[in-house]
């Protein structure tokens, strides 16, 4: 039983708001965030294998990507993390190789609960078809089933 | 006598965008943007001295400056370059010390025309808020005087 996902994509404006809890430290929860070997564990769906080719999550840093699927489709991402706050705040850049110079920039804010962490991401786009060109592309399945992987990879380190 | 700014901030979209032409050739205007000692010269309004702490203008690069008025009181601004291709496009972030993690995402191309270069700039923020403040705080008053600064640079650069 995994916690809620909440996904908001109000129309007309290029923002998602994603808002999550997690059942462990945010110590914990934001380490699955910064430690590459950790973050290939649970992040996109299930069935994808992840190559992690750069991941400096630090002020400055860069990270890049890529996704496989079973039929050996691959599906390539990076950017560069404008912010790096331990266990408090990740601004980031974000663009997949298949939309090349559509970047979209994330805040993800990590707060104890008496659960444990919420996570709330806010995500901008730069344009409303950017934005609604992500939400159909299958993002809330990658974002829900991501976050389920994360359950069972927190759910281990405990 | 300076080519017209037209800045753009429809009400409702969290963007601003500035399209400026200049009458000097692509790579010229392109290097302007990405040497640190050039960038010094025109960027921002008149009577402000810029220092520049770090100007790394590279894909993943970082780049950070502080502008002082003549009372001495200094605005520290500071971004990561997602993209950088050479008289081409740069995408980088923005993020003024006062409004600390009010993060905006900026995408400049650069493009050759009969009377030699038009940049188009299009910058997204984290909410309407955020860009509302921008406008109201004299972005167009900077960027319009920056940009006659950048006139007379290229004027003496050829």
């Amino acid at each position: 039983m995994t916690n809620p996902t909440q996904i908001t994509a109000e129309p007309g404006r290029p923002f998602v708001d994603i808002v999550r809890e997690f059942d462990a430290p945010v110590d914990v929860v934001f380490r699955a965030h910064t430690d590459p070997e950790l973050f290939a564990r649970w992040t996109g769906p299930r069935g994808l294998t992840m190559e992690i080719l750069a991941f400096d999550a630090v002020t400055g840093g860069q990270w890049r990507y890529v996704s496989r699927d079973p039929s050996g489709a691959a599906y390539g991402f990076r950017g560069v993390f404008h912010t790096v706050e331990t266990d408090a705040l990740i601004i980031q850049t974000f663009e997949f190789d298949g939309a090349p110079d559509q970047v979209s920039l994330g805040v993800a804010r990590f707060e104890a609960t008496d659960r444990g962490t919420r996570i709330t991401t806010h995500t901008v786009f730069p344009s409303l078809e950017a934005r609604d060109g992500m939400v159909a592309s299958g993002m809330e399945y990658g974002v829900t089933e991501g976050y389920a992987r994360l359950d069972e990879l927190l759910a281990g380190q405990q």
